[in-house]
């Protein structure tokens, strides 16, 4: 990054009012210009207008488009202290690319705003950026402008368009009878999130698996074109928990679901970090970015082994009150989480 | 808005947290729902999913897409005592509509993030919502989802897309030997903030017109389709002030300009309200949410006329130091007003 930076400008901290607005939106541009790579090309998506002008601009075919947006507020979804800003930097280009990658979508073009108090500096801003680099590079989708604003608290929204040239999964489409599975593990990143904030000591290989997976999630885009291709027509994912999120699904659906919390899959490192609380951690912790999706028990029995990674069923539709989300163990005991969802303001 | 409320709702004043995240956007969606009217038509494009999953679609067809963002914060971009709810959320999707205009395109869908505080009062929020679906109603545009965060400081961010059959207008292509030319009056939305700031007494009509002006800017979004389909090639919107955004502009261009500061068009009420300084309010006041454009003289000639409200030519692009804008009066002298633009940052 330093190759960026006039020279002189490593010899002291600059704030983002040192440079202005103007100033710090042309660095992040050029940030951006030097980072697109090789450009966008799914679905004969044309650019016409990147960063700099009143919108971006875009060309597209005949097929179907999506647009997400996800928010981050400094001391409501993350810390300093716990997150480093090129991490904040791919963790909310994430959401919004697992929100994509739940419709059964490709990421294509996206809006940053970011809110800055003035004594904000603008390395850290570089780091921001460089996180949400990362992540377009590895994923393939293009930052095309944004705002800048003075905040009295750090904010980042992302608004970013995707298109499929398949079926959408829809929240509203899980049906009784179903059965429920979720891709890859999960609980890892509220278990990194434990051992970032000190709450026990953990050997070192748990520290780096699962501080990764709360540091850097990676949405799974490439299990949901599959998902999507192959007939599954209900997904959500996992940004505020399993159960909270699949009761979601389930209210969308006007349907209830039951998991078997045994069937529910974790990480080794996570089970022996958490002897405890591992399959808490798996139910209700968030952030993790894997997928929940329902199909009847033939589509799964096809979908499944077509997955790069595994999925795993862990447990079933029904019809009843909607919204409810029950959990059980392997005896058919009630184990409900007793931590809910993750409500920002209860 | 009452019928909207179950009974009770008026008893008391909620908060956000009385409601909880999924309380309010349910409301949210609810209020969306009754107000999105015949739904989107321009240009084949059909709404497939609206607000309630993880991503809002779309399908389009072949034409030019279009997407842009703008965020007012509190106590930055507006005050409580200064901006009713009502009039803050028909400003902010103005500001976006306005970026929309400016590329020649019509707008589309929108994504609404708000960044409320636990005891921000619910009935506010609905009279936020109330004045973006205003301005949806009138503009023909449609919500389809958003995001909630709690925030220690009230912000409101929009995503807009949009698209055109036509050629775009940019920030990049006035051309030196261009005319310059604004459409309706500037400086009226500053005048109205100064008298809302009861910085002076002003006769009744003053207070209305200019108040109107400064609470719900009208952005020229029909004026900028008529430019667009009739050959103007550069444009931008008026939000930070004639000389700053005509200087982005420029800067863009890699021109400079001179404004003829005596054809600046401006509102007779503005005139006589504001004797003194009517001209800085014109040059330099933002968020009128006007269209300047570029073109050849015989492309203005040409143009001008078929426009439903007047525009006015008010100076020329030159060679010359890129982004540089300078202001004459009618005899020549350089009348450049002391005011810059505005960088929140400064």
């Amino acid at each position: 990054m330093s190759g960026l930076r006039p020279s002189g400008y490593n010899l002291f901290t600059m704030k983002v009012a040192d440079l202005g607005e103007f100033g710090v939106i042309e660095r992040l541009t050029d940030l951006i210009r030097l980072r697109r790579g090789q450009g966008i090309d799914a679905f004969d998506y044309k650019l016409l207008i990147g960063a700099g002008d009143d919108a971006a601009a875009w060309r597209g075919s005949d097929v179907t488009e999506l647009v997400t947006t996800d928010t981050m507020v400094e001391g409501v979804h993350f810390t300093r202290a716990t997150t480093p800003w090129r991490d904040l930097g791919w963790k909310v280009m994430a959401a919004n690319v697992s929100d994509i990658a739940a419709m059964g979508g490709l990421p294509l073009y996206a809006l940053v705003t970011l809110g800055l108090p003035p004594d904000f500096d603008v390395d850290d801003v570089d780091k921001l950026y460089a996180g949400m680099l990362d992540m377009t590079e590895e994923y393939r989708f293009s930052v095309v402008g944004g705002d800048m604003v003075r905040s009295p608290v750090v904010f980042i929204t992302i608004g970013l368009t995707g298109a499929t040239d398949g079926v959408l999964m829809r929240r509203s489409d899980a049906e009784a009878g179903d059965q429920v599975a979720v891709t890859g593990y999960l609980g890892s990143s509220a278990g990194g999130l434990k051992i970032i904030l000190g709450e026990l000591e953990a050997e070192r290989k748990a520290v780096e698996s699962l501080g990764e997976a709360h540091r850097r999630p990676r949405p799974d885009l490439h299990q949901g074109r599959i998902l999507a291709t192959e007939g599954v027509k209900a997904a959500i994912d996992v940004s505020d928990g399993l159960v909270d999120d699949l009761s979601k699904l389930c209210r969308a659906s006007r349907v209830s679901a039951r998991i078997q919390a045994h069937q529910v899959p974790v990480d080794p490192t996570l089970r022996r970090t958490f002897p405890q609380c591992y399959q808490d951690l798996a139910l209700t912790g968030g952030e993790d970015y894997a997928l929940i999706f329902t199909a009847p028990q033939e589509t799964m029995k096809r979908v499944l082994p077509q997955l790069p990674t595994p999925a795993t069923v862990v447990g079933d539709i029904l019809d009843g009150e909607p919204g409810e989300v029950s959990t059980v163990d392997a005896t058919g005991k009630d184990v409900t989480p007793a931590i809910g969802g993750w409500d920002h303001y209860r």
